[in-house]
């Protein structure tokens, strides 16, 4: 691909922009704003194939509506990058998902273009219906609220919870339903399938729109009329198609499916749906990396490709060999091994097989493997059960999503003692996704729970040695975290051992400091400890990988308790609550008063950039670590 | 009511007697168990309406299904009283929800038919969904497995999540969909006009069910010939009815609506179904109080309607004006108040508007208070979408069902740092609801969250003065934790005024032991130093209500740490990571090293019994209080 000349691109500095253009540029816009999007994800990684299938309905949005005042609320925020670059944030696009560059999701914060958080998937509806009932409790009746929700978000809870509620209460709010099959992998379940049914209807749905718009010029949509129009439109299903539509059926006025790619019709229709009141939903069809061909044939690979070569779509996979594997990789493997050696574990993902790398074992177990959606409550409801019906599921979900599932890990699995093992994948500081996805509250969240064994492995080999033990007998349930991205080992294969819960191991002995860690921010300390020797530095410190944080190791914080006056916990998570509260805890009830520097996230949301950064900047890296000894 | 022969209920130890008896004997035992649960709950208060609802269900179920080898699931657990009766608990149904006695909700611990946790609504299909995948991946394809399901916890988004994905694994699970038009109070949503209209079309479902018995009569049900039946019924659907209905179009075939208190028929209808493959959904219309006048005729009162004399359906309400009066009661004319001060201020409550007394303001200002039905995290995320553009919500969530929107909290509120008054009710120990709804976790895992306030008033005045600040500009996210019940104050009446955010106060001044206490429970330090003084104990002890866990008072802190050795926190809630946690890390960073006792819930799952009897298990009633000041 040459460097492309952005002729009408450069002349949008604002939405205001776009809407001095005639409707005939627009399509040479969408180009434009696609290859924008595919020539700076090639260099700066970020999300792209979401981004692409929603040019048209980005430029079409911004068109038609008057932003910021019209409200565009974004589900899922990796489709927005089109809406950045158009409301102001062309030029800084470059600095997109980095240190202080603009935020990988939408943030009000940010831009007034951006309404609300969307990090998090299925939250759109009901967001927009509190903004449209408030525009109608405000008496700003001129304000249009728009929701753009992917299909795939359309299988979490709360998308259901919003749309059995958008029309309890007078509100004009249109849902946009950006349906192409997909999130990340492939959209599952039976929604997927009615929509599908939908979409074969069109004659009926394109004479409904027809007649709606009619109804609409000719000024007969108030309140009156209109339930006129729905009666009429009631009559025309029996007619004309035979079908109750559940949209419909919830008092949403139902329209598509149309072409989302279809930027000139989009105009159109937009316009007339615009000024019709009550809720409506508007079925688009599209297709996820449309416009560039690698990407429209691995839609998966090119949510989030990475480095890329944006002419030839050849991908600049970092295959050195000598790296170690990504955590994900192990779970993914060691899973599949256990699963063939113990006929009771089954897999389940929230929409993560990929992600997770649960994919490994689905290929080769498809029937004990479970992609069940976004839908991280149900992952876990739907673990409890088969747990309760004696096999042994492997509930993988990422940190900051498994939030969604505080109360089903309490009252679904912990209170029946279930032997269901929770691995929460990317759990601390995740990096360029920011605030949203770090994986920051699960220590502390969990730990008041009753029956949890919760654990986090310092390396790959005690990733593969926690699954094992997690996968015996009668261990109720157990929590296994582990970060996002690479490991710290060479060759992640060892024998499948137990652990005995409950345990931690002294990986380096001292007298001056003890420095107690779990997870893999272990390492860190361990270099710490490196590089503190080499600088001579004269203090003994011994450090201790807890490993378990419930049931804690009380011989460990015993050997302490008596043995050391300065203590220094490292958490890769929030400070209040976790491991460094729960070692404050023992100590004091135990008689002992060592000094005990808590290092973790603190009391903020933690923004994004490189892993390395963010954890320099809380203090966990190894220069925060030899700091906080050498204070101690 | 005279006392009742139960004449054929006496003869029902287990299920196996009830299937020894003659259809035509069935009427009777509905008619005997429906009577005793009357007889018992007037005099033992409990959950009534609900259980008299489906009392021709439950002996269907357990007279068509060879429980407990098949699974019932019932989802929320109060309509199962008289699954308790059939199955070995009438003798012990006198001591329901008792200290000691039979469990407020199913559960497995107790009973093998009770199948799973059923204390939070909406998780029977998901469970049941699992039950189901595992029969079918263990072998067991002769287990039946059926969830209950009311339509009122149809709103709640875990049970979308479980229908979507009910058709993604080979299993036969029978969902019956318990539709009475209610939750708690009447129902709300789109939902619930869907099944409405669904239930228009009687005509084409009942042909439906009989082609489908045919099928199944000519073993014509396996599964090629299955996809045929589908194929067919699909076909009528557009030949007879004209209804696309969304369980079909989700592959879950619908049968119904049919009359769900014609016993008999019931068990017509379920033995032909338990043998087709596939999953299922029978829609079931019934009456909430059904066969007991009072109740049919006001079923939210008769919900849990306290004692009454089950002759005459006089509730024996204790009108004493001399005692206090709910919090819940303060909260809701409180409400009242501030909203007619403030015009930003909104209600918002998921399906528990006379629980919370909502219904005060409600009845005022409809347009202004939302009952979004059983549906929490929409509750709050719904909430953030208000605030974001300007309105001022107080939205009110029981605390054990406010972990189902601990996600939406974070990301949808504090996040964004939005103008959201959340209400807690029930937190703490709420009594003879047991395990599934103490509000025990909430200060723990709330405390984490950056940009929250949280505060839990001591008193009714207190409640109020915080309700007043909460709604003063830009105060954030605003948590107010308070209990289940009655008050301590004769008045509750005061004036409204503010309060400095973290700050708390002394009660008692004292130099030997400080006591540090939030919320209602800081009355039994108040009552415990009382009764220490009376009997000449010659402890000084200062007492301090903290009122904010974050921000916590550090003034009181410092004052605290300079002064006092020995420190005790009490709080109404997990002892792990709530304020005895805060209490130690704000000394432990201030070089300050006290004994600090901490005083709450320990790390199992509390059972039920009163209130009174519960705090003083767990040691935070008077005697607890001076148990542990007397040991310090």
């Amino acid at each position: 691909m040459e460097k492309t000349e952005f002729t009408l691109l450069n002349k949008i500095q604002t939405p205001d922009d776009l809407r001095k253009l005639k409707v005939d540029e627009l399509p040479q816009v969408c180009d434009e704003l696609r290859r924008d999007i595919i020539e700076e994800v090639a260099v700066n990684p970020g999300h792209l194939a979401s981004s692409l299938g929603v040019a048209e309905i980005t430029v079409a949005l911004h068109y038609v509506y008057n932003t910021p005042e019209d409200r565009i609320v974004w589900d899922v925020g990796h489709q927005a990058y089109g809406h950045k670059i158009l409301t102001g944030r062309k030029d800084r696009f470059c600095t997109n998902r980095k240190l202080g560059g603009i935020k990988p999701f939408p943030s009000p914060e940010e831009s007034e273009y951006d309404t609300f958080a969307c990090g998090h998937a299925s939250n759109s509806v009901s967001a927009a219906l509190g903004m449209a009932v408030a525009a109608e409790l405000e008496g700003k009746h001129n304000r249009h609220v728009v929701a753009v929700i992917g299909d795939g978000a359309l299988s979490g809870g709360l998308a259901f919870e919003g749309l059995n509620n958008v029309s309890s209460s007078p509100n004009n709010l249109l849902i946009i339903l950006n349906d192409n099959n997909m999130s990340i992998d492939r959209s599952v379940g039976g929604m997927k399938q009615y929509l599908l049914n939908l979409s074969t209807n069109e004659t009926y749905n394109a004479i409904k729109f027809k007649t709606a718009r009619w109804f609409n010029r000719h000024g007969m949509l108030n309140d009156d009329r209109k339930k006129g129009l729905i009666r009429l439109t009631n009559a025309m299903k029996s007619a004309i198609s035979h079908q109750q539509n559940i949209f419909d059926g919830m008092n949403i006025q139902y329209f598509g499916p149309f072409d989302g790619h279809n930027v000139k019709e989009l105009v159109r229709i937009l316009s007339q749906l615009k000024n019709m009141t009550g809720p409506k939903l508007l079925h688009l069809h599209t297709k996820k990396g449309h416009g560039y061909a690698p990407a429209e044939k691995d839609v998966t690979v090119w949510h989030a490709p990475g480095k890329f070569n944006p002419d030839t779509g050849e991908r600049l996979v970092d295959n050195d060999p000598t790296k170690p594997q990504k955590y994900q990789d192990v779970f993914g493997h060691t899973l599949l091994e256990l699963a063939k050696q113990n006929p009771k574990i089954v897999g389940v993902t929230p929409a993560m097989p990929s992600g997770c790398s649960m994919n490994i074992m689905m290929k080769e177990m498809p029937e004990r493997t479970f992609d069940v959606g976004i839908a991280e409550g149900h992952a876990v409801t739907f673990s409890g059960g088969m747990a309760k019906d004696g096999l042994l599921p492997f509930c993988n979900i990422y940190s900051a999503f498994a939030q969604r599932a505080f109360d089903n890990i309490i009252h679904d699995v912990a209170l029946l003692n279930l032997n269901v093992v929770f691995c929460f994948d990317r759990s601390g500081l995740v990096g360029e996704d920011g605030a949203t996805h770090h994986g920051a509250f699960d220590l502390a969240a969990l730990r008041p729970i009753p029956n949890l064994t919760i654990s986090s492995p310092l390396d790959e080999h005690e990733l593969r040695r926690l699954m094992y033990t997690a996968q015996l007998p009668n261990k109720g349930p157990f929590v296994i975290r582990y970060p996002r991205g690479g490991g710290e080992l060479q060759d992640w294969r060892c024998p499948l051992e137990e652990i005995k819960v409950g345990t931690g191991r002294k990986l380096h002995d001292g007298d001056d400091i003890a420095v107690l860690s779990i997870g893999p921010i272990g390492n860190n300390v361990t270099r710490a400890i490196e590089q503190l020797s080499i600088i001579n530095c004269q203090l003994s410190i011994a450090h201790y990988d807890m490993r378990f944080l419930k049931p804690i190791d009380e011989s460990i914080l015993e050997e302490v308790g008596k043995k050391f006056k300065k203590v220094i916990t490292v958490e890769n998570g929030v400070r209040q609550g976790g491991l460094g509260s729960a070692v404050l805890e023992w100590m004091n009830d135990h008689g002992y008063a060592p000094k005990v520097t808590r290092l973790g996230l603190p009391d903020n949301f933690v923004e994004h950039g490189t892993v390395k950064e963010l954890q320099h900047i809380v203090g966990i890296d190894e220069e925060g670590i030899k700091k906080a000894i050498l204070e101690a």
